[in-house]
């Protein structure tokens, strides 16, 4: 599964649910689900994006006197919750007089999501209000009255111990796994953590297998707290990978220096092949066309916890480096940069979330596949979300409407001109489709894929990931048969 | 649990809330909950409608030129599908030649809810994307932008041979449980019906012996088909209570030609106690207080499935009038009337149908308890859901923000004024309270409850219920023992 990437014809799709938006004699707005091309809030894009040559071009209009252009973030500014240095050393101190609560590896990639602002307004974990919302109507209500989008319930678990030593005190210390003080969490609210109603009302199922429920929801303890987050020092992991994980801030700095008048957001967790590169190279011509001067494409893989059969943060890292010193990707226009957040693989309710956060980086372009932040039923032989969810859950999403949604065009290998291209029905026997396991099941044996289904120099790196996994499994087994 | 009428101390509820709302520096808006009194759009009421004194008059301002002052309904106007007599004959004859989808009982109740317009603005059966919008975020967005709540999925299920049946037609003709033609589904869309997700979203839970899905949703078909629907005739029921089914726009009439300024609706669908009577009374005495000239109570009991424990309507309706006959409730300023719509049980999700669906009959006011729509967990010995979670979430929930929310207070008996009354926490011991179990073991055994706690006249309609319950359970148990 890890490395499925199954695309979607956008003209297919388009067709669908045009006629559905035609028979609709409802009043009820299907938002983005217009007669004709949709899940786009642009009207100009939304009819000539994919189908039609341009006829009215939309140029964004805004004076070099205004320093940025880029899409507000969620709730007019963006959230920093990292103490001011010269504040440390006092905050450092109250921190440790606090009573502790442990932080999971988890709930680190999670302290980092909050404090870079990915999620705002979002200051903090949730207290219930916010967790309460986020659960029944995936979005928040602010202070205006205008709703935020917040599909994924950002809490922190704690157990029956940690609440008693916890108390009445307002505020607790945060401790990283390894004991490290990370932060503070303020004016705190302790609530209930009912996992099968979070995990019902979050994956629309409660079926055994999940991943990020069994990593990280079946252990936790029986109680959330929320409360005001403020972190001692930017989250670092030393991994060698901290300068791909740029902050909202910095995204937004570097659109702003490379003056991106567009940016198109692509969230992956899988390698790069020329499937996708073709579909975001596509992307950027189209904006161009339509009057864009410079779309920036932010490639944008998930770097927080993965299920284990996904390629490692690491392994794909590289992929990418190659796929742009290839130049599949042009490296002028493309920021490769890590998402810190967590994958809960919850479909339609996660591809809010990775919409949402890309919104606070200043993408208001977002490309969304098949089946986004889906996978394989973890029990029956089926997915588990209905693929075309996704997509249509997103262009419906409250607190979304500003962002611009772009759904995928399929690609597969195109055998007669030996490379990933635009899928074409009329001549379908002449295409390939290279499935996850397939492409898997290539970079194991050692077999090559097609030529031009991704660049050499990024098959390589995938080859010798999975040649490093067998050569440790057979350690493994061969330590089992000595011992 | 089918007489449990557990009510909640208003006070201690504002003070815990209060607290959050003072500790929480995010700027969310946590809508309704102010750092006093809560659940309450009208600042006037939030202040002063439960624990203060009148400070302020809150006086309506509409002049009597204006034909009604009442709330509009959801969407602007009322949805009304009954065909109107002159084309009854001829819609009838396109009916027969449409292929037939054949109704449930509750699927007949459904129809009647959509075609009076209670579920207004929607016109039919929920299509793919009402669908996932209401799973999703418990809101429909309208052709304005505009949210409106519609928290349940309103669907009709269909099997894989009625899909085969209807082919590509894009109207069905419905079909009663007795062979009568109900109506048409127009400009149909058929889609998948993923059980376990939709009860996954709705309940919070799939845990089994959830009483609407193990009657409708697990019997019914992989298919769910939506559309625009139209009533050949005004839905009826023939069993005597037809007359207290006044439908939205019967009710809206009523409230006029009352001169209601204010309307508060009271749903249950339990037997009514002096404790509801008196949180019903003092609801009245306050509005009065805030200025209202005269306030009109929508008593308003659920009518359509309801669990087997559960007092049947019947029983229901005679005990309610014999309440509104000894006097407990003034018949001039409450209406009493049935709301059609079957009952899920699903807490916090369902609350907010009950509310929505009252602002479409004219209420401004909707009273709220402990655990609305909720049950006991069927296989735990706890609450299904956190009895605090419906009020919160009605109070959150997007689209009902113009709708004022009014908690319960919670009432017991006062063992020394033998009465029925507003718990005083000072003296404590004075206070009995009557649980649900235990109102059903005096009516069971013929004890009667303390002097006070039901009008004797409500109280011997129960009691003959259990009779006749009792009865038929010996005839039974003498029927299978001579068997």
């Amino acid at each position: 599964m890890s490395l499925t990437v199954k695309l979607h014809i956008t003209n297919q799709l388009n067709l669908n649910l045009g006629q559905t938006s035609i028979n609709n004699k409802t009043k009820f707005y299907t938002p983005r689900i217009r007669t004709k091309p949709i899940y786009h809030s642009n009207p100009m894009i939304s009819t000539t994006l994919y189908n039609k040559p341009i006829t009215t071009m939309h140029v964004p209009s805004y004076s070099s006197s205004i320093k940025s252009s880029l899409i507000d973030p969620d709730g007019g500014a963006l959230v920093d919750l990292v103490v001011p240095e010269r504040e440390r050393a006092k905050k450092k101190l109250e921190a440790e007089a606090l009573p502790p609560v442990r932080l999971t590896k988890i709930d680190v990639e999670w302290v980092h999501v909050i404090s870079e602002g990915w999620a705002s307004p979002l200051r903090g974990f949730m207290r219930e209000s916010e967790y309460l919302q986020s659960l029944h109507f995936n979005c928040l209500r602010m202070g205006s009255g205008s709703l935020v989008n917040m599909s994924l319930p950002i809490v922190l678990a704690i157990d029956d111990e940690t609440k008693t030593r916890i108390g009445s005190s307002p505020n607790v210390g945060l401790v990283g796994p390894n004991g490290d003080l990370v932060g503070i969490l303020r004016s705190i609210e302790i609530y209930k953590h009912n996992k099968e109603e979070r995990i019902a009302r979050t994956w629309g199922t409660t079926t055994p297998g999940l991943p990020y429920v069994e990593e990280v929801i079946t252990p936790a303890g029986n109680w959330l707290v929320g409360g005001d987050l403020e972190v001692l020092n930017p989250i670092k992991y030393n991994d060698g990978l901290d300068h791909y994980r740029l902050s909202p801030q910095q995204l937004r700095k570097e659109f702003d220096r490379r003056q991106a008048d567009a940016v198109f957001a692509f969230q992956l967790r899988n390698p790069v092949h020329n499937g996708h590169a073709l579909l975001m190279n596509d992307t950027r011509k189209r904006l161009l066309e339509m009057g864009y001067k410079n779309p920036i494409l932010l490639l944008h893989p998930l770097g927080g916890f993965t299920k284990a059969d996904d390629v490692p943060l690491d392994v794909r890292m590289e992929q990418h480096s190659k796929v742009l010193e290839d130049g599949i990707l042009d490296p002028e226009t493309t920021i490769v940069a890590i998402f810190p957040s967590p994958m809960h693989y919850a479909g339609p309710t996660e591809v809010q979330w990775h919409a949402k956060a890309r919104i606070n980086a200043g993408a208001n372009f977002y490309i969304v596949g098949r089946d986004p932040a889906g996978m394989g039923h973890p029990t029956e032989k089926r997915d588990l979300y209905d693929p075309d969810h996704g997509k249509k859950v997103l262009s419906m999403a409250p607190g979304l409407e500003k962002l611009n949604i772009l759904p995928f065009r399929v690609a597969a290998y195109d055998t007669v001109e030996k490379k990933m291209a635009f899928f074409e029905p009329s001549r379908a026997k002449d295409f390939l489709f290279i499935s996850g396991t397939k492409m898997r099941t290539y970079a194991r044996t050692g077999e090559n894929p097609p030529d031009g289904f991704m660049c050499p120099e990024g098959w390589n790196v995938l080859v010798k990931y999975y040649e490093s996994l067998q050569a440790e499994e057979a350690l493994q087994q061969q330590a089992v048969l000595s011992s």
